[in-house]
């Protein structure tokens, strides 16, 4: 393991323990005094010779033996300082909680360059700066300011904010949630997110991975550390930040730039990242991921002892993509055999208000056999002869004699909490609101589902990357364009790169004579006359379009009258024209690509995730219903098809109420070629076409618009 | 008040109580006795002459005195001699526990009818059958089977599900939250949601109103009670049921048919009532309107001891359409004063993770001075030197020197509890989720809103029906084709119908002499040709019509044509053949209209809303885009603009991205046209018209078809 000096160090100083015991320093200390490390612990600071009944340390040079790791908590300016000393002492590894580096302005930012300099010097790697320590429970190590520790368990979880963390972790001692590790990053002015997530990835001990962040050091790092592991796990990401208020409420208090939602919500999803929306719902991912088993399908039965919130779980059911499971007739004639008359024995099974303890283990007894269940939600709402205890017990009972996941979820406030109690000191997944139960079950069937549909894509999508990264042959033209700004490239280069990767443009002909006009309009009716991009820019404005040509005589006239206006008005005595055939549309489909990053995206470790591919309705539509699915380059057909399926504009693709098919492998034609481009050129920017004409036999690109830039 | 006999009754008697103290009339009956009720209490029960040291009767006409309420918890079959027997004694209401009636099918339906015959003829009002009973705090009265009694508060409360009611229940005992009534209306054989509702809107004791329900009685009837009152309260309503899945549940459990969502979700929204999604909504939105201050408007204020949450807050307050403040100049200056260098002076802001409870204070003094700010929401994080419960008193403290609304939300779970009952015991509404706290605040928001732009429309509307209703020119012919199916109007009926709103239809003739065609056709190409609906039903698959008809040799042609195939295919002689101008629409527009309820609907307290107007983008994107927007008849100009705007389609009709407005006002026209015909014919089922062609001068109806029944 590589980051063993910090997971299982032999020994700790820490620097910056003082006699006052509320001092941050003091207080990581005593945190690790108290959490039983088993290694030796050093006191280091040049005022005391001892504090809390240990010999303290002028410096870390004093200390006789090998420190492995060491945790530093003193004012900014003398961090430097100790750092060189730990060089000297062949430390590995330090935790710098002290604040006032980067996330304060310029000059802490330089201050923070410099120790990571001498930090690399030395060797020494290094969590923080700004940030609350860490927790290691299988280790005893609690080197941090939380307030309290935390309880031993199989989730491992990094956070960019030691408040979130805090948070978290008081969640966690309601709840008797434990955890493997609890990592500050804070600054990450050395370790990042990336290299906690690797090597979590690789332990067998850790059952789930959670990360709050607030930027993500490289998007693309993290998926491809992702999709690479061999032993897969649940990875659950929280980033704040959906809206543009938040992304500046983000910059103001870490001076990070937030990269578009979009980009990492697509990336995430494509990779089977989790994400998490707040922090309850890190909080109940990770729970279940910790404590549940994995379902093996989508079909649940709901047991309640009330109608009402059978109703409303099968709302929530529906919204989640999951199903109520068939429950078939042997199954409903034993519930018969055990349940009241008035019962229901569809799925909601409702038991009746007056279901004790012994009724709900009857009928979770017969429905657990049931093969149609994968998962059972009990709901129990507390009545008169409710027995919220002894139900608990049953559940819990229950829930150990298979492997099906079993969620109860009881509702109310007061009485239903001795119950809720029970679950958590068995680790039982339990909740108090329905919506919330369901949210979790269905994040843990889409892990499970993700899982299965995955196969090989990943080495297929790696295939295309090392295929045709950089590898275009109009490069030396491309990069003339390179700036720092967003530079359009011009027509003809258009046209050159679109011929590279095959996108299908109308068949057209530039001509400055009417007779080539006409020559090439015979067979192509109806036909557009235009002039070139690079002389006007907003065609229509300009009366320099002329659509629905449909003969020769119309032709001649527009011709005649947009040589004029471009003569006059441009001052270009021989201007050349553009026909084009006019393709009869059946919809207009907009495609598009983004580049997340700068050009360098692709290398190793840069920040930002690459080009998101967006596609779905185009022409005026685009904005107004922005019906837009995304794919992140670089993605197999597979992938393309699956998020354009996701789009609304896929029905009318597929000939919704009863029209024809349109050319759906077309137009997923344009967009892998699409794709092939921004590969081949990463300088590319920014790259749209509204509309691709699709018909049910063609998809032709029109307008096709390339920004580049650094 | 016409309920006092339940809310405030001198006397009550229990029948059903017996020595087992386990048995629901015994329940009720000890629930009563430990409620503290100062009238009389009689048990009643002929097997016993003693229960709980009380005297107990045979019957009701034994005990000496008058009985107002009198609760029944006997088996089904014995009720209805009981409800004589009360008859008998002259008592005015019966609190009918017992369950086995319409619930469970025909015969206990049929078993129904007759108790409430019974009830009818003694003048007895009768709550449930099938339910839990009430609890009135003011009165003392616990006459329920609930495991608990309530908080005294100012919260009303009605439920069709007793469970969801107990849960509910045993909520407010863990946040101290109390009310004023809880009942559960069960079956609703005689009293409903309405009876309750119309109650408490007049009494002033009350600051808020929720209910529970399954199905609504009669959803005009409700939203007339609440448009008219003048005595404005928070009416809260939770109606599970939003997908089908759901619907099926609701109607396996109640025996109801519960309606569309839509136009529930329509109603209340227009009527100003609260929706509320699930049960933990329904608590805090009812906890935050009975708790807090109404605000004065929607720019908040974050303040927050980690920059996570802020930004986590900022994206809720986004999504909630809620804004943040704009701090001004002399404000931040002040904060500077009180708050370390490297907090944040903006909003959200940053009182930094080392704040303790005297800078919470110093910064709340200052920003609840803020004129630009309407509430504060304080979030703290249990970092090592927050003080929890300090800062819980100062927030405490301050939110009694201001009406601006302050909500807390501490994160975390066990060390922030301590912070959290302290909220709870003062009656501040506090949290433990961001999107929880900030979701309530909005709903306090929107329902200040709404009674700003209220004014005078309930009036307006109310006389848009009396104006029309039933008072259609065409009635008998009309009437003819009414049954209980749906029946397509015919075109020359539909035609009448919309000449008497004034729905302009394209110019057209009917003709059977191409000469006429030619005539009509001249002033108005480019013309459709077609067969009439009553020839073919699918035009364009028997190619019956012909579009892009420019001059008179091809209308010729096409003619010729047409006419061949009708006389063919359809052997009709001289068949008469429709010629309409085509119009050129820059957007098609769907309208329709939907009856919920029979065609009696509009008369008083029958089930059902009337009719939903429904409009948005029309064509072939109807379906796929679900772009509609809705607005229940009676609607004033004012609230279809209102539901119009809600659409996306409406961005293009207002001319988005530099393109020509198109004729909004008459849109409008048609959706008022259509308001109106089916107001003037309630036997209108659905109607429907796909597309309006709108242009930027006109809106001209193509293809509307009426249907009709009971």
């Amino acid at each position: 393991m590589s980051l063993n000096f910090l997971f299982n160090p032999k020994s700790i100083a820490v620097v910056g323990v003082s006699s006052d015991p509320s001092k941050l320093g003091s207080v990581v200390f005593t945190n690790m005094l108290s959490s039983g490390f088993e290694g030796n612990l050093y006191p280091v600071n040049p005022k005391y010779t001892e504090v809390y009944n240990r010999k303290c340390f002028a410096k870390l040079s004093d200390i006789p033996g090998d420190i492995d790791l060491v945790c530093i908590v003193v004012p900014p300016q003398l961090v430097n300082d100790i750092l060189e000393d730990a060089g000297t002492k062949g430390v590995k590894g330090a935790v710098i909680i002290t604040a006032g580096f980067a996330e304060t302005g310029e000059q802490g930012a330089k201050l923070q360059e410099e120790i990571v300099e001498t930090a690399k010097k030395h060797n020494i790697r290094v969590l923080g700066p700004n940030c609350l320590g860490l927790i290691v429970t299988k280790s005893k190590i609690n080197l941090s300011f939380a307030a309290t520790d935390a309880l031993d368990g199989n989730i491992a979880f990094v956070s960019q904010s030691g408040a979130f963390l805090t948070a978290m972790l008081d969640m966690s001692l309601e709840k008797s949630l434990g955890f493997s590790h609890l990592i500050s990053i804070g600054n990450k002015a050395d370790l990042d997110e990336n290299d906690f997530v690797k090597e979590w990835l690789d332990d067998p001990e850790i059952k789930a991975i959670g990360a709050y962040l607030e930027d993500l050091e490289s998007g693309r790092g993290l998926i491809e550390i992702y999709k690479k592991s061999k032993t897969k796990k649940p990875l659950v990401i929280f980033k704040p930040g959906e809206t543009q208020e938040s992304q500046k409420a983000i910059s103001s208090h870490t001076g990070s730039l937030a990269g578009s939602y979009e980009v990492f919500d697509t990336a995430m999803r494509q990779a089977g990242i989790t994400i998490a929306k707040d922090i309850n719902d890190m909080f109940n991912f990770l729970l279940g991921f910790s404590w549940s088993e994995l379902p093996k399908g989508k079909n649940v039965a709901v047991v309640t002892n009330a109608g009402g919130p059978g109703v409303i779980a099968t709302d929530y059911i529906v919204k989640n993509d999951l199903k109520l499971a068939e429950i078939s007739e042997d199954t409903k004639k034993l519930l018969a055999s055990v349940l009241p008359f008035n019962a229901s024995f569809h799925n909601p099974v409702d038991v009746i208000g007056d279901a004790n303890a012994e009724r709900y283990r009857n009928t979770l007894d017969i429905l657990i056999k049931e093969e149609s269940i994968d998962a059972i939600f009990v709901l129990l709402t507390p009545q008169i002869v409710t027995e919220v205890e002894e139900t608990a017990k049953v559940v819990i009972n229950n829930s150990k004699m298979t492997n099906k996941p079993i969620i109860p979820v009881f509702l109310g406030g007061k009485y239903i909490s001795f119950g809720l109690q029970k679950f958590y000191d068995e680790k039982i997944p339990a909740f108090k609101d329905i919506s919330e139960a369901i949210e979790t079950f269905a994040v843990l069937y889409n892990y499970v589902s993700f899982l299965e549909n995955e196969k090989e894509q990943t080495e297929a999508n790696t295939h295309i990357t090392s295929k045709y990264l950089n590898k275009g042959k109009y490069k030396d033209e491309v990069s003339k364009y390179l700036s720092n700004n967003f530079i359009a490239l011009p027509e003809n280069l258009v046209t050159k790169l679109a011929d590279e990767v095959r996108i299908i443009l109308p068949k057209q002909v530039l001509t400055s004579t009417i007779e080539e006009a006409i020559e090439f309009a015979k067979d192509n009716y109806p036909v557009v006359i235009k002039a070139t991009t690079e002389v006007i820019v907003h065609k229509t404005d300009e009366k320099a379009l002329y659509l629905n040509i449909n003969d020769e005589e119309t032709l001649r006239k527009n011709y005649a009258e947009l040589r004029f206006t471009i003569q006059n008005k441009f001052n270009i005595a021989d201007p050349k024209i553009l026909i084009q055939e006019q393709v009869k549309a059946n919809e207009e489909i907009f495609v598009g690509a983004n580049r997340d990053g700068n050009m360098d995206v692709y290398e190793v470790d840069k920040p930002g995730f690459g080009h998101l591919l967006a596609f779905g309705k185009g022409g005026i539509y685009t904005e107004v219903y922005k019906d837009i699915g995304y794919a992140l380059a670089p993605s197999s057909r597979d992938d393309i098809l699956k998020a354009l399926k996701k789009t609304k504009v896929y029905e009318i693709i597929q000939g919704a109420r009863g029209r024809q098919k349109l050319a759906l492998e077309k137009l997923i034609d344009v967009i892998e070629s699409v794709q092939k481009m921004v590969l081949l050129y990463p300088e590319i920017k920014s790259l749209d076409i509204n509309p691709v004409l699709l018909t049910t036999d063609r998809a032709v690109t029109v307008d096709l618009k390339i920004f580049v830039s650094r």
